[in-house]
C-alpha cells in the first residue's frame, strides 16, 4: 500500500509532464482513457458487486448511486471522449500589452498543477472528475468513499492503464489507498503538494474541508435558492418556473427551496400556486410539494406552519418554504440573510425591479424570469463541470475547465532594467 | 472599544451600500478620504510621534517604516487620488453568451464584501490597502500591528471622516482594535464574515494566515528569485540585469536571490560578474555584494562557500548565491526544487531554450531577458497593487483591482424551463 503522501508526491512528480504535453497529446491520452474503461467493463463491474454486496446498512438512494452498469461504464467513456472534444483551456493567452519601456507581457492560462477531489459514493465521479483535470493539463488525487472504494480502484485502474498506452505517467492519476478519516486530514494539509482542493458532496464534507484546509480550496455546493414572484410577474410563467424549479429535481443544488411572494398578489397567486404544486401533480399522479408557510401566507392559503429553520433548510426534497414579503426590496433583504450564495431569481415585468435585484442580490447565480435549476456548467456552456462555487475566490457558480486553470506572467524584454 | 466580532459585522453591513454605489460616488467618496486624510496631519503626526516613542525597542529599519512625516502622507493621499482616476473594476461584462434556448448568460465583475487585511507595522499601508478595497467596492477590515496602532488609529479616523463626508457609511473602513494574537485569528476564522483576507507583511505572518485560515485568503509575498543565464546569453546585458535584480533593492520580495550559469560560460562570466557586483561597487563606493558559492562555482571564483540553505534562503540583503548548472533543463530542475513561484528569469539569445524555460518554470511572473525587479502592479500596468500573490488559486502575481474583485452570472429569459 502506497501512504497518502507517497501518492501526493508521485502525482507531484508527474504533473509537470502533463503541464508541458500538447493539445493533441491530452486528447489522445483521453480517447486511450475511455477504450482502456470500456475494456475494463467487466472487471469494474466485479468490483462494483463487492462493492454493493458489502453495503448491507446503506440506504436504497445511497445503493443507486454506487451501481455500475454497463450503460454507466459507456456513459463514463461518453464523458471522456466529450472531455476531449472541448477547447484546450491551457496556453491561451489572456491579455497582452506592451509597456513604454518596451517590455511585452503576456498574461497565459496555465494549469494548476496537483488538483485533489474528496468526493462520496459516487463511482462515477471517479472518471468525470479525473478527466476534466486532465483536460486541464494537471494531476489529479482523488480520495473516494469507503463504500465505493473497489469500483474506485478498478476505474483508476482502466485510466492509469489508458495514460501509460498514450505514454504519460501513470500516476496523473491517483486514488487514495487510506479510506479512513486520516487521508482526508492529510490531503487538507498538504501544503506544497495539492495546488487546488475540491470537496464534492453533502454539507459536512464541504464545512470540514473549508474549515480544515491548509491548502487552497473551493466551497461548492449547498443551494437554498430563492425564486421571488414580484406583483408585476406573468403569473402563467412564475407557475411553470416555479413548479420546474421545485420539482424538475429536487434532489439536486440549483432547486428551489423558498418561494416569496410580493404581498400586493399573494391573495391571487398563493392559491394558484397551491393548486399547481398540490392538487394538480396528486391528479396527474406526480409527487405534491409540501409547503411550510410563514404566518402571512398562511393566512391565505392552508398548508404546514413554517418552523424557525424552514427558511434556512436544503430540502432537497419536495418541500417549499412560503413566505409573503412586501416588496422588492424585502425580497433582497430576505435572501441576504438567509441565502447560500448559490442561485436566486425574480419574476417580473418590471425592469428596475429586475435591475434592482439582479444588482444587489449577491448570489453566483441571479435570475430574471428563468428557473434557477439552470444553473448547470452544461446549460451555461462551458461544456462540462467540476462542481458550483459558493465561495467568491476564484471561481463563482459553475467551475468549467477555465476555472480549473491558472496563470501566469510571461515577461519578454531585452535587457530592461528597473 | 468594540470587539472584532462587531467590527466584522458591521463591516459586512455597510458593504452592499458601497457595493451599489456608482463609480462617480465611489470616487468622489476617495476624493473626500484624501482630504480628509490632509486635514488630519497634525492628528496624525501627533499619533505616530506617540508610536514613535513608545517604540523603543525596535530596530532602526522598523523605526523607519513606522515613521510618518508630512510628505509621507502628502503620498498617502496622492496614492488615493490616483485609485479615484482609476477605471472602475466593478460591473464589467467579463463575458456574454445567448443560449439556443434564448437565455442570456452575463458574467459580471462584481465586489468582494468585505476584504480582511492583516499587515506588520507600515501605517502608510492602512491608507493603501484601505483605498484599493474602496475602490474595488469592498468594505475593509484593517488588522495592523500594535506598535503602529496610535498611528493606523488616526489615518483610519481621518478616512473614516471623508467616506462620512461622502454620505457613505464609516464603518466601510474599519480598524480591529484588539491588536493581540486573538483578532488574527478571529479574523482568520470569521466564516460568513470575511470574503477575502490577504496578509501583508513577513513569511511568518503569511504562513500562519494561509495554514490557520478557515476564510478564503491569498499567500502573498515570499520571493527566492532566480536569474538563469544561459550559454548564448550577452552577456553584458547580463551583468547589468543581475546587477539591478540584486542590488537597486535587496529588500523586496522581487529582487534576486540566486543566480544560476551554464557551465560553458562559467568560467568567462562568473570572474565577470564577481568583479561588478564586488570590486566595481567597492570601487564606486556602493555596497558590495556577497556571494555564496556551490561547489562548482568555487572552482572557478572566490567566496562565501554555500551551506545547506543558501538556496533556499530569501536573503533580503547583498548576499547572493551562485551556483553552476548543466544546461536550461537542469536550471528548470533546480528551480523547481528550489523556487517559492514568484520570480524567474533567463537570460539567453536562444529561442528554444527561452521557450522551454518559460513554459516549464511554474512560478507567477518568468522573464526573458529582463530583470525580476519588475514583477509590481505599477511595472505590469495594473495602476496599483495590493500585494503579490505566489498562490495559483484566484490571483496570482501583482493583484490590482481586478483580483479584488469577484464575478457573479446574470441570467435573463422570458419563462426558460429545464
Amino acid at each position: 500500500m502506497r501512504t497518502t503522501n507517497d501518492i501526493l508526491r508521485a502525482a507531484k512528480a508527474a504533473a509537470p509532464v502533463l503541464a508541458a504535453a500538447g493539445t493533441e497529446q491530452k486528447n489522445a491520452a483521453l480517447h486511450c482513457m475511455a477504450d482502456a474503461l470500456l475494456a475494463a467493463e467487466e472487471t469494474i463491474l466485479a468490483a462494483n458487486a463487492e462493492d454493493l454486496a458489502a453495503a448491507t446498512d446503506i440506504r436504497e438512494v445511497m445503493k443507486d448511486r454506487l451501481t455500475l452498469t454497463p450503460a454507466r461504464i459507456r456513459g463514463m467513456a461518453d464523458g471522456i471522449r466529450e472531455a476531449a472534444a472541448l477547447p484546450d483551456p491551457v496556453g491561451i493567452t489572456l491579455s497582452e500589452t506592451t509597456r513604454p519601456n518596451g517590455l511585452r507581457i503576456e498574461k497565459r492560462s496555465v494549469p494548476m498543477g496537483v488538483i485533489g477531489i474528496i468526493y462520496e459514493s459516487r463511482p462515477n465521479v471517479t472518471s468525470d472528475a479525473a478527466v476534466l483535470a486532465v483536460k486541464a493539463g494537471s494531476a489529479v488525487v482523488l480520495r473516494g468513499g469507503k463504500e465505493a472504494y473497489r469500483s474506485n480502484a478498478a476505474v483508476t485502474a482502466a485510466m492509469r492503464a489508458g495514460l501509460q498506452a498514450a505514454g504519460l505517467p501513470e500516476d496523473l492519476v491517483c486514488l487514495v489507498e487510506d479510506t479512513t478519516r486520516a487521508s482526508s486530514v492529510e490531503m487538507m494539509e498538504a501544503v506544497g503538494l495539492i495546488d487546488l482542493l475540491i470537496p464534492r458532496g453533502g454539507a459536512g464534507l464541504i464545512r470540514a474541508v473549508t474549515e480544515h484546509a491548509k491548502v487552497p480550496c473551493i466551497q461548492t455546493g449547498t443551494g437554498i435558492c430563492h425564486i421571488y414572484v414580484d406583483k408585476t410577474a406573468d403569473q402563467e410563467m412564475a407557475l411553470s418556473v416555479i413548479e420546474n424549479a421545485k420539482t424538475s429535481r429536487p434532489s439536486v443544488c440549483n432547486a428551489e427551496e423558498v418561494l416569496l411572494v410580493h404581498r400586493d398578489i399573494a391573495g391571487e397567486f398563493l392559491p394558484k400556486i397551491a393548486r399547481r404544486l398540490r392538487e394538480d401533480r396528486a391528479a396527474a399522479g406526480k409527487p405534491v410539494v409540501e409547503l411550510r408557510l410563514d404566518a402571512r401566507a398562511a393566512a391565505i392559503i392552508d398548508g404546514t406552519p413554517a418552523g424557525p429553520d424552514d427558511f434556512d433548510t436544503e430540502f432537497l426534497d419536495y418541500i417549499l418554504a412560503v413566505g409573503v414579503v412586501d416588496d422588492v426590496q424585502a425580497a433582497i433583504a430576505h435572501i441576504a440573510a438567509h441565502s447560500t450564495g448559490h442561485s436566486e431569481a425574480i419574476l417580473t415585468a418590471d425592469d428596475a425591479a429586475a435591475d434592482d435585484f439582479v444588482c444587489r442580490v449577491d448570489s453566483a447565480a441571479v435570475y430574471v424570469n428563468a428557473s434557477t435549476r439552470f444553473t448547470d456548467g452544461g446549460e451555461f456552456g462551458l461544456g462540462c463541470e467540476m462542481g458550483i462555487s459558493t465561495q467568491k475566490m476564484h471561481a463563482r457558480g459553475p467551475m468549467g475547465l477555465q476555472e480549473l486553470c491558472s496563470y501566469k506572467y510571461v515577461i519578454t524584454g531585452s535587457g530592461q532594467i528597473r
